[in-house]
């Protein structure tokens, strides 16, 4: 780390923490050079940075001060979910959701994907064609069911980020997240047994539930303090719940951090009920907050969290290497990982494993969280410009996805299907809901923004303004 | 393709299609070379290459000859099974066998590893780096559920060579074969429903059994004429199966390959019985038979073969590609596809597209088969020499495993326990069994021999004889 990074990590703790407050000014260069024993120049590149990062602002002949604290759009509300398990449908909107090519025509801003153009992600080529001229030929071989040694030991050590002490062997590496999602629910749940799932939440588990033919009970949560402890305990009393799946730290699509105390209490309810729960972290580490929250898995004290995630958000999704720690369920995982694909591919483990050895992850994941932040705010700005007033928007704590929530009678599937001619993808609501709700939402990706994104997003705000005037002009439909 | 390679084609052809029989003495080089318009450099080239391959020998101032037929030897029957559908036991084996890491020191005879350390294969990693250094990035982006378009261009121009007519977007590609089995179990067959398998019988199958809460109906299965169509006909009749899971063409762990008539006759009997055929095809381009055997998919007119196979075994299997050709249940397959790994990752998927479009497949084929049938018949050689003369060993028409038959009350569990202390494994029979049958059976690994194999196989035949003699010293077991 450069000596002016550590400082900038220095101030921006003092300024998340509150030491420093919106508006405050802070320290003249002069006075910070002098207090910290560092140059000039290592001073105003650490204010760039964090000015970059829209954490302070410069005012001429004044200095720089702590950035005002951003007014928090209208946050939605939660949303109203089925009082029951249900079945879980939507698959044609999730379907054509992942089955288009990357296409530099089109602007999808409802894909998942991060930056993967970032100065800071070369190592990860260099070390991809590094590891194809290895004599050793490993790459090429079987690895073990578990995964490369090198890289579980790389993943251990970055999570006492988030509070957990690991051993490598308590992972199993996986085909990304998903993958680990999908070993998570076989490990822990029969056919027909009930899964309780956030609400909106991540379309792919609520797929996996449908393919392994259990049932998923939505529990309503809001885009502010997130799953509603309170609904999830009444739905545990009534019904034979086995796990509980949320998707706690920079929820997709809500963007919520829940607190320490309310996933203690998270925790404290899976317990008194004897369930399990599936901790999906795979956006944690994109905290805007330094150091990031903690997992509910740093406190399972008796194995019932199945900790999943990936390096899909956090470097490039392409390379589909994920992995689990399945605490008292490792036996299962295992078998489960076999009959699943029998080995994750070798080569990409490790060139992964030799990228974050050599330094590389950490520098990346502040730059991309920096980034993250800046866009999140940028595209709030043309949201707020271009969107009808009465839409609410999400205020993510990490991440690269907003939620739009639109009036209730703006159909998004139809609207994706108008940007179609445009060019431009978002993505419906209802692919995060079991029953197709949420069709006045949608999502949008903020991991990069330019001129002609922020133009995309404008595209797309006229177009629901269009559809709102539409309705106000037919005052009944024409058909019932 | 070289000029002396098409003549050496030519000349296999005619060999094995009885043209030129064994001892037959072949045209002298001179006439060859004028017949064929060739110099006599290619013709020698040509011979040297068959003569390799064990097809042909010199004999000094007579010039070559046809070998002569090897004697086959004398095949184990094949084993009785259960008379209904059981539950999948084996797991701790199977998982013994796939959670250790490859090892220098270590012979592990057991392993289904093709040989990767073939000079035809280095241009496959000279595409791996390349693709690492693409400024497009599309190796690190997701690919799309269907797998990439240049890949699955490749695998329907391949899939030619055993019969099937194929589009692109008929494939899904997958993370290697295992997943293409998973898939396919769970398109066709609901928890608590029973498959019909060849038995013995690739573990990987019956494990996927087990984990998606399935039964298998184990069917016996000849080493030379493959699975009994008899049996399975009364099976069909007794028990309400959904699908046929087989791997008719050089079978694991036999190495038959059915017969065409009987692999008619198999897809007939599906028909009649209205049941899905899962055809494992993974071995199938490793016949050594040029032109390679149709498969069943080849004659599918009602969609009801589902494909599998990958390039775990032509290629490498680190990769983890293979893919499935999931017919009319391609709809089903795709959202297994989906919920199992999301996609396959990416970079290797365009590696090995472009490893088959500048024409490397083919050569590096012609190599393997030459060289596993080469070795097959070596380390037959060894067997003969080193294992009891009671053992019975399977002949195989390609891949690169042999299958051995001790006398009824030798243990090869134990027996691989014994070898641990000489850093050999082999691959013991109950692993292929639903039940821990085939106990007295094992798989050995032929892709590569040399001499420290050679001595490997021949203390693993020492171990069995003096097995053999305790039990003759014991003329009965102390504790019953
Ligand atoms: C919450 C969440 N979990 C899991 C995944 C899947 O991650 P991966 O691409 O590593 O399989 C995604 C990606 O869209 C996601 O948003
Ligand atoms: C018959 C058979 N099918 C499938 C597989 C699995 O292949 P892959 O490594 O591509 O998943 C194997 C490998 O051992 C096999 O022998």
């Amino acid at each position: 780390m450069h000596r002016y990074e550590r400082l900038a990590d220095h101030l921006r703790e003092r300024i998340q923490t509150g030491y420093y407050r919106p508006a405050d000014r802070l320290p003249s260069v002069r006075a910070l050079a002098a207090s910290h024993g560092v140059s000039l120049s290592t001073v105003q590149h650490a204010y760039h940075q964090l000015e970059d990062a829209q954490l302070i602002e410069a005012r001429p002949k004044s200095g720089y001060f702590v950035s005002p604290q951003r007014e928090r759009p209208l946050l939605p509300p939660a949303g109203r979910t089925a009082q029951r398990p249900v079945e879980v449908s939507q698959w044609e909107q999730v379907r054509e959701g992942t089955c288009v090519l990357p296409d530099a025509s089109m602007h999808n801003l409802g894909r998942g994907m991060p930056d993967i153009d970032a100065p800071t992600l070369k190592p990860l080529l260099r070390a991809l064609s590094r590891v194809s001229r290895r004599q050793d030929l490993i790459g090429l071989n079987y690895d073990t069911l578990h995964g490369r040694p090198e890289l579980r030991e790389q993943i251990a050590r970055l999570a006492t980020g988030h509070g957990c002490r690991l051993h490598p062997d308590d992972i199993v590496v996986t085909t990304g997240c998903h993958e680990a999602i999908s070993i998570a629910m076989r490990a822990v749940c029969e056919p027909g047994g009930i899964i309780a799932v956030d609400s909106p939440s991540f379309y792919g588990a609520l797929q996996s539930i449908r393919a392994y033919g259990m049932k998923a009970m939505e529990i309503p949560t809001d885009p502010d303090t997130g799953i509603s402890l309170e609904a999830l305990e009444l739905a545990l009393e009534q019904w034979p719940i086995r796990a509980i799946q949320v998707t706690p730290t920079c929820n997709n699509p809500l963007g919520y951090t829940l607190s320490l105390e309310r996933k203690r209490a998270l925790y404290a309810l899976a317990q008194r009920f004897d369930v399990a729960i599936i901790e999906d972290d795979v956006y944690g580490d994109l905290s805007y907050a330094f150091p990031r929250p903690a997992t509910i898995k740093s406190f399972d004290e008796d194995g019932r969290v199945l900790l999943c995630s990936s390096f899909s958000k956090t470097l490039a999704p392409g390379l589909r290497i994920g992995w689990i720690v399945p605490g008292r369920y490792h036996e299962r995982a295992l078998h489960m990982k076999y009959v699943g694909t029998g080995a994750t591919a070798t080569h990409g483990q490790m060139a992964v494993a030799e990228f974050i050895r050599e330094g590389h992850h950490d520098p990346h994941l502040r730059r991309m969280r920096a980034q993250y932040q800046r866009n999140r705010n940028l595209m709030l700005d043309v949201i707020a410009d271009a969107f009808p007033a009465s839409t609410r928007v999400s205020y993510p704590a990490g991440g690269f996805m907003l939620w739009l929530q639109c009036e209730g009678d703006i159909d998004t599937v139809a609207l994706n299907e108008r940007l179609m001619a445009e060019e431009i993808r978002i993505a419906p609501g209802v692919m995060f809901s079991a029953t197709g709700k949420y069709r006045h939402c949608l999502r949008l990706n903020h991991a990069v923004f330019d001129a002609e994104i922020a133009h995309a997003v404008m595209r797309v705000g006229q177009r629901v303004t269009e559809m709102l005037a539409q309705r106000a002009d037919v005052a009944r439909p024409e058909t019932a």
